[in-house]
């Protein structure tokens, strides 16, 4: 078992993997199966109750890695929101809160003037995640995204932002999924350093479904270089968790368990 | 009349816009409209004979655009089927052969293989090439392809290879569906020059549907800044054939004289 845990490590479950898994079963089995580390949705959090979902993974022994997600810099109440992301993660002791920067607005065609406006919104974040003690981490998307989600759509234009602060304020998210294809991502994440707030992985597969947002595979069932992209990383000097984040419709209509134990499966087989 | 013939100068009509429009229908179409250009394919070309399309469009005093496509250097016989594709190119008058270079092969994580193995591709196609009149172009998809159809995921990439060579025999095709959402576009553009061999048009629109191959938009309906490309494109010294490519099954259901007329007017509209 010392092997075993010691080989999870740096593992942490992100609870969208098993999306239909409810919140004190999720803690239970990561408890179970050794799992250190867990990543949380506001949503589903707010549903328990973030106090008393605090408690519960506090009482449970797991480090919460993440809070998902702040950001969408679009809506009109976004500064409200973004406020309220980062207490609700230092109330769980997230350290990271996740920022999906958002698309274009509606109806508009100017992706300068939306990427201009996210490095914008964070520099008006940042002092209250930092005296919250939150990094905001910021999350370049796929390119597929970019129109309807995610303006910030490669590692170095998260950087771009993300250097202009403190590493413990403003960081960067490096999801394998969102940065596996860039021919210049092993330079951007050397450049990345200390601003590497979450590292985070699941896989590529083809087709693509309608929408694209649930075309996911778990840790070794499609093309991304898991263990190099890790290797990367961790030349780069990070040290932190890594998260599995998988959204599949076919993944999230099986038992937690079985999902959570194919994580780990992955995991160990793929990127440590 | 004659404000409209400017105003279509170099407007070319990709006939996959109007994937099921019978190739002299397109042609007469195209005639009718008082376009100047068409981009044509391979496969509805076989289908009607390569030197009798040739004749078709010859005598209707069209211009062929490009040729689509060359590349998918993943197959097994791909070296015959892009000398064949060259020669095909020749033959219709076509300057251009689009290459859309192929994805991971199957089975293979190894994306620094596959993209090397493109250069080696285009560097042995090229002396054919040359020799038949014939540019190469290389077309860099997004990266929402990478791992299924092309590993070349950016302008950059492209520049990388086709710089190796002459313009006139390697280029590269600056399609705005494909480098929009690129927060280095536009100095790639600038850097492209005399390597642009060929600026296609449509638009992004979502939700993206199941296999996103068939999610264009007619150019004008969605979010693309065209008019900032074309002019980029124009600047960095490019003087020849705007062509408008759609894939989109409802735009395919439509008639053909319908497709082609949203087309020009999208393009009045929006690009020129």
């Amino acid at each position: 078992m010392t092997g075993r845990r010691e080989a999870l490590r740096r593992f942490s479950f992100n609870q969208a993997t098993a999306q239909h898994w409810p919140l004190p079963d999720v803690v239970a089995g990561c408890v179970a199966a050794g799992v250190p580390g867990i990543g949380l949705w506001r949503e589903p959090v707010a549903g328990y109750g973030v106090e008393r979902a605090a408690k519960l993974v506090r009482d449970a022994g797991l480090t919460v890695t993440t809070l998902c997600r702040g950001g969408f810099f679009t809506a009109e109440d976004w500064r409200e929101q973004n406020r309220r992301a980062v207490d609700e993660a230092a109330t769980l002791g997230a350290p990271v809160l996740v920022l999906v920067s958002g698309g274009l607005p509606a109806g508009s065609k100017d992706i300068d003037g939306a990427r201009a406006r996210v490095a914008d919104a964070v520099a008006e974040l940042a002092p209250h995640a930092d005296a919250a003690g939150v990094t905001l981490a910021i999350e370049p998307l796929h390119p597929m995204f970019s129109a309807d989600r995610c303006v910030i759509a490669t590692l170095g234009q998260a950087l771009d932002i993300a250097e202009r602060f403190d590493p413990g304020v403003v960081g960067v998210v490096v999801d394998a999924y969102h940065v596996w294809w860039d021919d210049r991502v092993y330079a951007q994440i050397a450049r990345a350093g200390k601003w590497i707030a979450s590292f985070q992985v699941c896989d590529w597969i083809t087709p693509l479904p309608e929408g694209v947002l649930l075309g996911r595979a778990l840790p070794g069932d499609g093309c991304i270089e898991l263990r190099r992209l890790r290797e990367a990383v961790d030349r780069a000097g990070y040290t932190g968790p890594i998260e599995v984040e998988v959204f599949n419709a076919d993944v999230w209509a099986r038992p937690g368990e079985e999902v959570l134990s194919a994580s780990i499966d992955g995991y160990l087989r793929e990127v440590i």
